[in-house]
């Protein structure tokens, strides 16, 4: 998506240990016609697979999440992250690895708002090593819920963890495909 | 606002210990075509008043900040959670506390993304004892920018801390305000 690729290039920094930040217009800031935009393109990609829910996690998912439910017309749902893995009976979970905290954390949805009957269409802004969808497509299995696939703001194509979901049935649809980065040469898209 | 308090009493559930539960809705699962309303009507109270910024608290006020901020055409940024009090030197911070989790907090905003030349208006979910949205209010005091008000959608009004913070001074404008609320007696508005 040209719109998303040209705010990256203009407004995302590449920091070593490969950290872009975007965090002027994407997750911590946000320019939420950009949102709007990247959420309307997503819906389109995914009109007609009868989404009933998009599944996002917190924090940084949901403003992307609200956007694309707006307009399929569904609610939206946001795991919530807990440190523990003390986990009450009224929940889906699962667990995910931070990369970029270097830490574990469970993925946590109340059962009342997720089951057989949805189809849903995961949401994210990111997509790199794949641990965090993993974790909420893991959640929909748990729920017996249909999956139409994911809607990814930027996904870092090299990192290779969209591709091990695209290649387990999960289907994928990154907005911005970056395909290298590094601070000397900048970053360049699929 | 006529909608969402109705939304309130259909879906809204009482427990003890003071708590109103709008996770079907609010802040779990979000009916975005609601926020949206909600959205629109604060963002047309605050019209006029030139606000460059919406703030907010993540997670839960994301989604509203999200459609508030589309309807005024300017950024939404949401501050950060953080346990620590080892706080950077690029950031604002202000204290605040859990009364539904019971501990104590730290409120994050980078200095990037906020200073003297914003006009804020800050966005919430929920208004009870007003620790959440003093903090807010502090890291604008402390980023030396203006301040409109704030919009919040719900409001235990008789847990007094939307009124000590009218009464210090800021504009505080509540979508659903809350009488009184008990398990038998159910919901009363103002």
């Amino acid at each position: 998506m040209q719109l998303l690729e040209e705010r990256i290039l203009r407004d995302g920094k590449v920091f070593p240990d490969d950290v872009l930040k975007v965090d002027s217009f994407l997750n911590h800031q946000l320019d939420t016609a950009l949102l709007d935009a990247v959420g309307t393109e997503i819906a389109a990609r995914f009109a007609g697979t009868g989404v009933t829910k998009v599944l996002t996690a917190e924090a940084s998912g949901i403003a992307l999440a609200c956007f694309v439910s707006l307009h399929l017309g569904c609610p939206a749902l946001f795991a919530k992250k807990s440190r523990t893995s003390n986990i009450s009976s009224g929940v889906w979970s699962a667990e995910a690895h931070s990369y970029t905290h270097g830490n574990d954390y469970t993925m946590i949805v109340s059962k009342e708002y997720l089951g057989e009957n949805d189809v849903v269409l995961i949401v994210d802004d990111f997509l790199a090593n794949g641990s965090a969808l993993n974790a909420l497509w893991e959640i929909c299995k748990k729920a017996g819920a249909s999956v139409a696939g994911a809607g990814i703001a930027v996904e870092k194509v090299y990192q290779g963890g969209g591709d091990v979901l695209r290649d387990a049935g999960l289907r994928v649809e990154s907005m911005a495909r970056i395909a290298s980065m590094d601070t000397e040469d900048g970053i360049r898209f699929c």
